[in-house]
């Protein structure tokens, strides 16, 4: 009773959203009350998309850009394509938070205007339809920093909004993110955005609502955003790309959230998409548009991989895990196929990395990012009476973060130096351009467990950029059984062990993460695409999808 | 007598180093006793130097390396003549904590050895004599972090010493700071140094030894660092070439401090030297080392001028005052001289600079600098009963400073991004490369008296790279009589002019600063040598001095 303005605040915001998918892209009661846990296929099955919308629908970003500059997609039906398969993924995860395909085809439409008109396009982007995530400000549409005390008509574009539309993307809808913006899931006052492989996982977080959407093919470029594996948890989990770029590179004055000038660990933002040239072809036309000049806390860098990063052999080193938490059996059977095939690569120097002290960077990160032992988490679920989420309860336990005085914030800040310091010296003696490595201990995350971010966050203390992209491989009840007799080396690792069994987690994607050091974006991006050549035995940078 | 065991010990401290300069360099009681206010002279008076080795003292450090590398000066012949000429200093201004020739002169004999060996020099500063600050660690040598609690014989070289050994550079002496390092004034354990052309001026803070040490020609490359002016305020007020490169682009690491973790306003190191080109000499050699690889916190830039600086007009601000304190009539008469001259030159377009909130900016600095309000200082005073000296007291006065909660340094940090970010549009929009302005609301301040920090500080707090450089001007009291009928603007302009006497500043040098927006430190040294052409009726980047 005490939440009911709450609730009747949260009941008309989703009320709302349900009113704006039209009626003729609603799938029927007979669908949605018989739902397979795998909906992935829903779209093609569905009967609303049209043989052309799913065609268009499964190109990659690049390959839409491709089409259109080409004269052989119209702006108008890419949108409205992604629109529509988008209206059917969100009624079968629950991704979107907001969902405006009028908007978008009428940007669409001044799009194609111009490009009938002058014959070219207005920038690399030109017509592309580009989702992103809640707390991302869009001029006129929903958002909310994590809790619903600051949900908003947003009345002006976020900086990397203003430069997305000033490239010719076309926006349609928004994602859904977890309460608190600070959990792997992705659990809002929305509700919870499931995982299209599965819905009995997690689509991830923070970026799940862009993980799930993108993965159903209700978009091919999502924009996320990452502090502690937000961008690529939900990329891995449902098998799609991401990358989280060095932080303080790419623009994000307009994202919403309730620590500001909290600066122990910077986030980031960045591309969950459809391929790997996909995040090259988004970084790039971001960073050309030089965003430092507008907010001063960017650092103009351009990401030109070195020159010589072909010419001689690239060193890739491999971790299995983290001496923390063991991962679980998919993951390992993954990294294990991705040794086997590095170590016979020409081209390749493969180096077994050693860790250097994750449990403790991982500490580091987590009291961090709660510099005053969560206080302002329980102050902004108190203004509106928002339940706590289990998950939200979790990350501000006392035992994992506390208050600090400003001497206590200095010190904090001197031991994240000081770990950064002897990290890098780790890695220099360790002689890697890029680490191969898990980015969960396992796959896609049963509801409310993702309680070890290990894997991410320590690249997020450290600033070290990160891709994630699929392996291709899926987990397998019959190549993966449990180890029964398995002795945990922490508690973190023994509660991940009790999370393992094989036939939940059938089907679901098994993905790697590349991890360069700080600044070496892109070496990174060269790289990842010469691994997953090797991985996926593809010719690297070649176009995947064609219309 | 509470304080016994502490005077002791800086007894003990002086008296080695006094011993340390040799009986040979010593000048004699009739001159130590009967000194001028302006000392510049007596390097050349006080017969101790020879007529070579005040030629080779007179030489700038770009000079210096020419000569070394064209085998026409010896590398040992030149840390001789520096290091007597540093004794000389160091007598009349108390400019050194360390002095130690022998060492220098050692590794020059082996760097000569390497020449007449190979024909060739170890790298692009082999020979070159070079002082540093007191908290930078030299192996083997004293250091201090601002307080006696941290004196220590250092047991290794910070990053910047080893990079500058690297590259050939010579070391010989180190030099004062004042208790803190945060005065903009000169005065430790060690007593206080004065100004080289006025003993009853400051010599400037905190790198006020550099200061002196290099006006007085005992070294003609200095290394400071930089907070809130502690290069450039000791560079103006000596007269000599300084600048403070855009933080975390120059090796920090292992130099000493009492604040670590503190990262609301990010410290700088940088040149302080005998000539404009020195500046670039240094920055670009000390860069061409890759510093970042060894310091994860680093950005890896180049410097490199935008490739159409010299193909279109100059955009130059020109700020006559900041709104907040009226400089006094010597700098004044400086900043109308060179505006007279930018208006008239070629290539210049010049625009009046209206200063954005600066007594905001300035007053967040000073809240960032001591988040603790102030309590550290008083912890490490404590700890040896050293007493407070009254700029210490000063700074850390409760009106200016508070201690902070977590979620308090989280407003202060936003609060600072968000002004970041108005400055910078407002930098944007006057549309200036550089901007020519004071370095201090004065010329060399008189002892104790030095309480604004604003023409320095709004540039560490905005991270906008600065350099200084002389003006060739002095204060004149003919041409700078008092403004009797003056109305303050603020309380610190009513101190600030209660300050001021013709006669007392008689003979002080005048200096310009000329500042960047952040990273565009490569801008900063080109456009600084076209400036300072202009201004002095010099050509730019020519050799000003020759052996």
């Amino acid at each position: 009773m005490e939440h009911a303005p709450y609730e009747a605040k949260v009941r008309a915001i989703k009320a709302k959203l349900e009113s704006q998918i039209p009626k003729s892209l609603r799938l029927p009661a007979s669908t949605l009350n018989n739902l397979p846990l795998d909906v992935t296929s829903i779209p093609r099955t569905c009967g609303l998309l049209t043989e052309a919308e799913l065609t268009i629908t499964e190109l990659d970003a690049t390959g839409v850009l491709e089409c259109i500059a080409a004269g052989k997609l119209s702006a108008v039906d890419a949108v409205t394509a992604f629109g529509k398969r988008a209206a059917i993924a969100h009624q079968v995860t629950n991704c979107l938070v907001d969902f405006f395909l009028e908007d978008g085809i009428a940007r669409a439409k001044e799009l194609d205007a111009h490009f009938a008109h002058t014959g070219t396009v207005v920038g690399p982007l030109h017509g592309l339809p580009v989702s992103i995530k809640d707390h991302q400000l869009l001029a006129g549409r929903n958002a909310s920093g994590g809790f619903l005390s600051s949900f908003q008509i947003a009345k002006e574009d976020c900086q990397m909004a203003k430069i997305l539309r000033s490239l010719g993307a076309v926006f349609y809808v928004k994602t859904n993110q977890p309460q608190s913006i600070m959990t792997l899931e992705c659990h809002s006052f929305y509700g919870r955005t499931v995982n299209p492989y599965n819905s009995n996982l997690s689509s991830g977080g923070s970026s799940g609502g862009e993980g799930a959407l993108v993965a159903m093919k209700g978009s091919c470029m999502g924009v996320g955003s990452d502090i502690g594996g937000s961008i690529r948890c939900p990329s891995a989990h449902c098998g799609i790309y991401g990358m989280r770029p060095t932080s303080l590179t790419q623009p994000m004055v307009g994202y919403l959230g309730y620590m500001h000038g909290q600066d122990g660990v910077d986030p980031s933002t960045g591309p969950m998409c459809a391929s790997a040239r996909d995040m090259t072809t988004f970084i790039q036309a971001v960073i050309g548009t030089k965003p430092y000049l507008d907010d001063p806390s960017l650092i103009p860098l351009s990401f030109v991989p070195p020159a010589d990063i072909g010419a001689r052999p690239l060193r890739v080193g491999i971790m299995m895990h983290d001496d923390v938490v063991m991962p679980h059996p998919p993951t390992l059977r993954a990294l294990k196929a991705a040794k086997h095939k590095l170590e016979a690569a020409p081209g390749i120097e493969l180096v077994d990395y050693v860790p250097y002290k994750h449990d403790e960077g991982v500490r580091l990160a987590h009291e961090l990012y709660f510099q005053d032992g969560g206080k302002r988490v329980h102050e902004v679920l108190d203004s509106t009476g928002e339940p706590i989420l289990p998950l939200t309860e979790w990350v501000i336990a006392s035992d994992k973060v506390k208050d600090h005085d400003a001497q206590g914030i200095w010190k904090l800040f001197y031991d994240r130096n000081v770990y950064r310091q002897q990290y890098s010296s780790h890695w220099n003696a360790s002689n890697i351009d890029v680490l191969l490595c898990p980015t969960f201990p396992g796959v896609a995350a049963r509801h409310d467990t993702s309680k070890y971010w290990g894997y991410t966050s320590i690249w997020n203390i450290l600033d070290y950029p990160g891709i994630v992209f699929p392996s291709g491989l899926h987990a397998d009840p019959a190549l993966d059984p449990i180890e029964s007799s398995y002795n945990p080396v922490s508690p973190s690792d023994a509660y991940n062990h009790t999370l393992y069994d094989p036939t939940i987690f059938a089907g679901a994607p098994i993905s790697y993460q590349l991890v360069a050091k700080k600044y070496n974006d892109g070496i990174l991006l060269a790289a990842q695409m010469v691994v997953e050549g090797i991985l996926r035995d593809m010719v690297p940078a070649s176009p995947i999808y064609k219309l």
